[in-house]
């Protein structure tokens, strides 16, 4: 593991490394913000999971979330959304491929080599970071934006135990329904649709829910908001019924300005969550 | 003036707008925060002038000042560092021509046609914004970062009355005495050095001071520290003796990370200023 930069910020350290990950099969470069407790001992760790297009940079950069884990004494972690390299399947479309892999383990052709999102980042990357910095792993949440808040709740409903709380930003809530989910889960997966299923926050919601708390901000301005099937999570979370708040924000669109808007609110849900 | 994007951000609305500018000969683009109180009135205003190779874009989503902005109830206003387009003078350096127009108005050439950022941010751009916007220009202050923190502390020197308080990140203290500083004013201005001194904080300083207070951050571990010469407005600040706080913040780098950790601050320093 190879350090890019270090940047001082709210008393902690903005780190961005890369390393050679076996899941993925190349390079790969995350961010992780440390706030200054990790100098005297390890901290609570909070995964954010970008969306379509985004690299490990963009939340690291645009969501003002490292103010609050600062204040909140969490450390942040910012993996990218994609294997990447010339040597890696790719698309022309911004939505599949590069930039845009879906948190699944691929099946398919020419997919399988390098898009092992899920393994990366259930398993490699919080190993390599619990092995290099000072965190302390019985205490992880996630969350994400839209692609990564799929990500966020299939993840923190398909690995049980292992994160104590998910919050989402515009989540992508019902995949195998949705024109964000059916194309990528095709490719990546195959045409046998049960194998999308664990894939699908509405399906898990209605299959096994989360044992822990879940927040949810959507804009109802968000420009992709048929995409993101808000109202089968949210139908599927009352079903149930799961402790969770799903909240639709008057006017707010898809964009970082909305996600940082209620960073403040998110980060204090965890911290909620992490130090109970 | 057009509309490019409006984004509801922290209850009010980050808008990005164009029009085309008299005192630049083209057309100029920049940012305005509107808090949710202007919607029922007149608010006070931050400008907030960016550094070298910025646009208008940068601190408006790296800096992470609406947060604050919207819990103060102030707008905020992001300019361009320069005139822009095809027809406009540039050079292949990054640190003249386009992105560097050190808020002067050039008078040689090729610089003299387009290059009046002086005159641009300190009465074009605060009128086209008050003939459209909720906004009180009897109550307005300015803040900036590197370059824009030599534009921000100039600009305050040089206007009296004009700003109640100013406040800088990083700023370019003392450019007559700097590579970053006399390339650009002799390019703009000429040789004669006798023009520079308005545009020159520390020596501002030294001659008339600012009837109101001044807060700085630099970060002791900046990486362009020399070229800032903060000792020397330091040095004139202390002298004078002028209201005024200079931070010397330990390990901060140059960055947004840097900017960002201190917006907090900058903005209750503002508001203290602007609702007093």
């Amino acid at each position: 593991m190879k350090p890019v930069s270090e940047n001082k910020a709210f008393g902690g350290v903005q780190g961005v490394y890369t390393h050679a990950s076996n899941a993925c099969a190349c390079d790969m470069t995350f961010g992780l913000f440390l706030p200054e407790e990790a100098q005297h001992g390890p901290v609570p760790v909070l995964w954010y999971l970008s969306g379509l297009t985004c690299t490990h940079e963009n939340a690291m950069v645009k969501a003002g979330a490292q103010s609050w884990a600062a204040e909140h004494g969490l450390a942040l972690v910012f993996p990218d959304t994609s294997p990447r390299g010339e040597d890696v399947a790719d698309d022309d479309a911004y939505d599949l491929g590069q930039g845009a892999g879906f948190y699944v383990n691929a099946s398919q052709k020419p997919w399988a080599p390098h898009f092992q999102m899920w393994d990366y980042v259930a398993e490699e990357l919080p190993a390599l970071i619990a092995e290099h910095f000072a965190v302390d792993m019985t205490r992880q949440s996630i969350s994400g934006h839209s692609m990564g808040g799929h990500g966020a709740l299939t993840l923190a409903m398909g690995l049980p135990g292992q994160f104590r709380s998910v919050s989402a930003f515009a989540p992508i809530c019902h995949p195998t329904a949705s024109e964000w989910g059916r194309k990528q889960l095709g490719a990546y997966l195959g045409p046998d649709e049960s194998k999308w299923t664990r894939h699908d926050a509405t399906l898990m919601m209605r299959e096994t829910g989360f044992d822990g708390p879940i927040l949810t901000d959507t804009g109802t301005g968000d420009q992709f908001y048929e995409l993101l099937q808000t109202h089968a999570l949210a139908e599927a979370v009352a079903k149930r019924p799961q402790q969770a708040q799903i909240r639709l924000q008057p006017g707010y669109d898809h964009s970082y300005f909305f996600v940082s808007t209620f960073m403040e609110d998110h980060l204090a849900f965890h911290a909620d969550a992490l130090y109970a």
